[in-house]
C-alpha cells in the first residue's frame, strides 16, 4: 500500500506575512519593560512556544524576570502587534496552494503556536473558512513547537500516521519539530531565514513561498 | 614591510539595531502606493543603493512604476522610518568596538548607502563624535553598495590601499561590494541574514554582532 503525502502548515511566516510584524512588537513590548534586546535575535526566536520565548528572553538578557513582567511583555506584544496587524496580508500563493491541495484531494491542515483567538483572525484574513478547515492551535497542546505535540495533533485530526506527513513551516522551530515527529520537513524562505539555516534544521527541501511550492507540487507529492 | 589592517564598517545593521524598523518602513511605503510585496523580499534587497532598490522594486513587482510614485516610495519610507527611529538603539558592542580600535591604533571608518542627513542622526545615537570620525555617505559617491566605491572612498580617506582593509557589514551588498575592493569582508548577524548567506557572498569570517567581533578582534587583525 503506498502512503498517501499530507500537508502540515504553519500559519505566521508561511502563509502569512507577519513575521516582521511580530518581531518588532515583541521589540517593542520588551523595551517597554526596559530591556535592550537586538531584533535579529528576536526573530531567530520567534515561532517557539510562548513559554519557551520567554526562557528565551531571561537567558538572553541575562537575567531574571518576574512572571508579571512577563505577562506585561505578552500583553504589550498583543497590543502592539494589534496596531500593525492590518499591514498583514497573505504570502503570494498561499490560497491557491490550499484550493489546488483541496482540488487534488491531498489532505492538509494549519498547526500553530499561536492561540486560537489571533489565529482564527489571520486566517479569516487568509480567506480560509475556518468550518471546513482542520486547524490545530496552542489551545490544544501542552507543548508547542519545537515540540512535536502541534504535529501529532494535526495528524491525528487528518486521520493519517505523522510519518507520512509533510510539515511546511518557515523557521528551525517547524523544522526541527518535523523531525521530532519523524515527518519530512519543507522549509519556506517567506518567514526571513536563510535557506541553509532552514536544511540544517532538517529541511529536505526549500522554497521561496507558498507560489512556489504550490509550482514545484509534484515535488514533494501535491499531486496523486 | 607588513601592512597593517584597518576596518571599514557598514552603519545599519552592523553597528545601529536599525534594520528591521527600515524593512517594514519600506514595506509600508510600498502597500501606500498600493503594491503588495512580501516583507522577506525587502529585507533581502535592503542595503543596496536606492537606484537599485527601486529597480529590484520594479522586478519584483513585475510593473513599471513612475519616477513619482518612486519618489514617494522614498518618502514614504523617510516619513515611516523617522516614526519609529526612537526605537533604534546601538548593537551591543558597538561603542566599545570602535573605541577599541582607536586605542589599538587601528584605522576605522564608517562607509554607509545612506545619505549625511540620516547617517549624522545615526550617528550622533550611536555617540559617536562626527568631527572626528571618517565617513563616507551615499552623496560622496556615484554608486553605492553593492558597487564598491563607498569602499575606495574609505580607504582613500584612511589613507590605505583597500585590499589591506577588512569591511565589516552585515548584508551581502557589503560582502560583494567588499570583494570588488579586492577588501576581505567580515559579515555580523545582527542584520538578520543567515551567517552561510554571508560566507557565501564572500565573507570570510562570520561573527554574531559587534560585541562578538571585539570579543574575537585578535582574530581579525584589530590588536597590533
Amino acid at each position: 500500500m503506498r502512503p498517501r503525502t499530507s500537508f502540515i502548515f504553519d500559519l505566521d511566516g508561511t502563509l502569512v506575512d507577519s513575521v516582521y510584524q511580530h518581531v518588532l512588537a515583541w521589540h517593542e513590548a520588551i523595551r517597554a519593560e526596559g530591556f535592550e534586546l537586538a531584533v535579529w535575535k528576536i526573530h531567530r526566536k520567534i515561532g517557539m512556544s510562548g513559554g519557551l520565548f520567554a526562557n528565551m528572553l531571561l537567558r538572553e538578557i541575562g537575567v531574571s524576570i518576574s512572571e508579571d513582567r512577563i505577562e506585561r511583555i505578552q500583553r504589550g506584544h498583543t497590543a502592539a502587534y494589534k496596531r500593525v496587524a492590518d499591514t498583514v496580508a497573505p504570502l503570494p500563493g498561499a490560497r491557491e496552494l490550499l484550493q489546488a491541495l483541496t482540488k487534488n484531494g491531498v489532505p492538509w491542515a494549519i498547526a500553530t503556536s499561536s492561540h486560537m483567538e489571533s489565529a482564527s483572525r489571520t486566517l479569516r484574513a487568509l480567506g480560509v473558512d475556518l468550518e471546513k478547515t482542520i486547524l490545530v492551535t496552542r489551545d490544544e497542546v501542552k507543548h508547542a513547537k519545537p515540540d512535536p505535540d502541534l504535529f501529532f495533533a494535526a495528524a491525528e485530526k487528518l486521520g493519517v500516521p505523522v510519518e507520512t506527513a509533510s510539515v511546511v513551516g518557515d523557521s528551525v522551530w517547524d523544522m526541527l519539530a518535523a523531525q521530532r515527529a519523524r515527518a519530512l520537513g519543507i522549509g519556506l524562505l517567506s518567514g526571513g531565514y536563510g535557506s541553509e539555516e532552514l536544511e540544517r534544521a532538517g529541511a529536505y527541501r526549500v522554497y521561496a513561498d507558498p507560489q512556489d511550492l504550490l509550482d514545484h507540487l509534484d515535488e514533494v507529492g501535491g499531486r496523486q
